[in-house]
């Protein structure tokens, strides 16, 4: 396993590579490349950061995608346009520069020689307002326009509450079902689609049992710095088991959890920053030729 | 060519059936079966008129639809999201009931025996948005889920003024290019899909050559009457070719045609109640087992 | 104090009436008249339940409201409608019928006599979005348009989990600074504003300091009935102050607190529903010669 | 009366004084200063034009507004936020800095030393939302808090089709009543309002009259270079009276006036471009202590 690890004043940026069995079980996630930024003003409104981010995005983005300039792309936007927390892909995509068509309808003005890519986007729904697996829809586009890369952008459900709107985490292995806000259930991967995936996610909620259970663990901190050593409480304290303490929480929060979420309460502006960054970051790293100025008019 | 024609108060239906070459050469259109409901005041909104022509359209729909209670259906809203007057077919999905997920998952509640019918949908967008053309998305999910028919919605480009809004066009023909709004090229045909189509379209803009158009020939007519017969004028007037006039139109219009479009000042709202009616009539027709009360929660 | 509950299958009311100081700190509110709609499946898109809970919270406004036909009312809906958890108001606003200008321009065809009742309406937003204290503006209006009562409508944060949704809350007693989602600090009084105030909340969201301690509660329940009587834990658990593990928990996510909130997560729809019921009640009140039928059409 | 032209590649800025009752007679307008960007690539979504004009504008507005750096200035965003091309006032508005608060609240933070002025804004929705005269409202508001300057943004209908949104019209006269979109009988004005008044307009529409009238000029146009001089279709072309032409027009379209509006296909996204540079205009005359990339976030 290699990790790398690069500090700036506003981010910070991880390379993990994990290259086989061991190191997977190790980490808990699959073998696979996984780069996280990691940006605490992420969520704020400031252009010099939103710049700053998308353009370190964009260079960790070319470096996991090693195609040839003429090599289509296929951007798919994950998750329901309807609830806003789960919105980010299908946002992100809206500010995407698409020019598969402009390619092969005015190839003198849109080619690889002005550093353009052919790029084609789907948001593609959800289960509950499709009626079909978010996959199967994926896979028919697939086999029809031959992409030689899927990337799939999806909002997250965060597994603590620091990381809401924090981090940008891109990923080689695919998205897994249930690791986003809604079931996804069939998996959107090399293996499914027959075709390389890049997956970038950013944390967009937290679930009310995680948010309670974060809570408690920094209660009984507070409380095991202030009891004294040796006592009952202490030792309780010590010994709750990590599993069923969080156990415990889902029973009493049963009547809520998958119900309640816990987000900034500035969700849909957040959500919509949080597009801008992303969408600006792909188009930087999918067009070469063309420059963040261009870029931005696209990102409003 | 059979056609047949019934009138109420608030409607009247025309079902004109083509049956031959010589049929379609005379109506300008292909072979098909075509269906189309005016309804002077659909723009309005008002619960009673819109119920009435929900279950009307169910009723058309029904006919055409020859289908076993259990095969699958697929609905595909054409059309620009982001463009008002283009947004009908999307606003359409939004409201439909959709169920083949459910009847998979939950076979015992969701059920051909309730009287409700596997269906799905897509919005797929437009090639500006997605970079693939809307032919080549539809395709490759009919290859995937196997629908035994697709029913397309799309908001059309209106050949008079007094058509915008008024009249709801039902066909098996599929959708031809260039109809709509926006430019689509490949059509949404059995021949191209390998399945039916139902096409549903409503008129929402006219262009303005048209418009201006329209406006001409109304004014000539004024003029015509007013004319002496025999002087130069009257004649010119009855020469006007009418090719030549629209040819003229186009000319003096060039720098605005394609550009500028005429629609109702309320077309927000209008857009909204036509949607809802749309799929009032679906999904009765669709689902038989369930009532226009339980079909008007899925309308707001 | 008087206290009365009505229950039904779907809801219960409870009508109090806090008559002098002595009642108002035993309550802990202001000397007035509070009518709570429960409905537990509030949040649900159900018409039958949308239309009968309309009619009850219709019936309690009447109540509350004595005032002659042709008395103007002016309706403010409170909040910010560019976070979806706050915008419950102006939702409300929109599908309200406006008459008060009708009543002027066409006197025949809108008047008392058949059973309308001048209605105007006002969306404010918020100080963050106007630089303008909300009770400034509804002054100003106020001295201009002289109406003889206000009902301000707003969204709540909730004191627990489980009222997120599934209440009304109907007073006279003025809306409170500090009681919404957003600080809004002058207060919407009788006193502040010359005449008499209706005030309409629901819950929407629960902050997440509510929730950690609501799950901490639940939690020490569970512990209380597992701890041996006697051992220093139960002592502790016991001793807990109320007080004080609120100010604790509070410590403990102050880097969260004001930032972070507790929703259901279909709340986009959740604030549409909700508004359709309340604009539902509040049109049935307001004009007595509306049935629900015509009502149901601004609804949507 | 003086007039003032400058003209660079991109635009037009043509500056009339009307100082007297002959030059108002002669322009048919009431006295005081005009200024108009003409810009034609205005509805294009290019961020250097963008930039350029908002600067541009902020310049001329400055020169109009002769206050104190601590005097307040209430920005009013005209029109119906429901119907797309009377939604620029309020989309406006909703880009604004607004800071009278919050240098209310911080001071240090927030003063005329650090360039920022007192801003505070409405959009007050129309006449059919409200049920208030927009005067009404905006007198009420006016009299609470005393604002040195109004400044009124405003959706026009265009004289022409060639002036949609290629032209910013601003003027220190008050918005007239039935110039805009929809009907405000009560005019914006220094004598309604007690306080100076500063209009920005931006025509978004042409009314369908309008429109055939212009297509009929120009067919005329091209009528008459082909007609025989002397003939009696040419005489009858030149005496077609331009005032009887257009009621002609009026009288044949009559069942679609009022109803019908020519608008650019992509009015949608036009607003909200046309949006951002004209908030950024303002956020740059009215804080002239705040650059232009700062700006530029709040335009988003």
């Amino acid at each position: 396993m290699q990790v790398e690890t690069e500090k700036s004043d506003e981010m910070t940026i991880s390379r993990v590579r994990i290259e086989n069995e061991a190191g997977a079980e190790a980490m808990g996630k699959p073998i696979g490349y996984y780069v996280t930024l990691e940006v605490p003003r992420l969520k704020e409104r400031d252009p010099v950061l939103a710049e700053e981010v998308s353009k370190n995005m964009a260079e960790e983005l070319k470096n996991m995608i090693e195609l040839p300039e003429d090599a289509t792309i296929l951007v798919i936007g994950l998750g329901n346009w309807n609830v806003t927390p789960d919105s980010l892909g299908p946002k992100v995509i809206s500010r995407l520069i698409i020019t598969r068509h402009l390619m092969e309808m005015m190839p003198d003005k849109y080619s690889t020689k002005n550093g353009i890519r052919p790029i084609c986007a789907l948001a593609p729904g959800v289960l509950g307002i499709t009626g079909i697996e978010t996959g199967e829809i994926i896979r028919g586009l697939v086999e029809k326009i031959r992409p030689k890369l899927i990337i799939a952008i999806d909002a997250l459900a965060a597994r603590s509450m620091e990381r809401i709107s924090t981090t940008i985490q891109i990923s080689d292995t695919g998205v897994y079902p249930g690791s986003g806000i809604g079931n996804r259930r069939m998996g959107i991967t090399e293996e499914t689609m027959g075709v390389k995936i890049v997956a970038i996610g950013v944390p967009t909620v937290v679930d009310a049992a995680t948010m309670a259970n974060d809570t408690l663990d920094m209660l009984i901190g507070q409380f095991t710095r202030q009891a004294r050593p040796g006592s009952e409480f202490y030792r309780m304290l010590q010994e709750l088991d990590k599993e069923e303490k969080y156990r415990l929480i889902h029973e009493v929060l049963s009547p809520f959890v998958g119900q309640l979420v816990v987000t900034p309460k500035e969700i849909d502006s957040l959500i919509d920053n949080t597009a801008r960054t992303l969408a600006g970051g792909l188009n930087l790293a999918l067009h070469p030729g063309i420059s963040y100025e261009e870029v931005s008019t696209f990102l409003q």
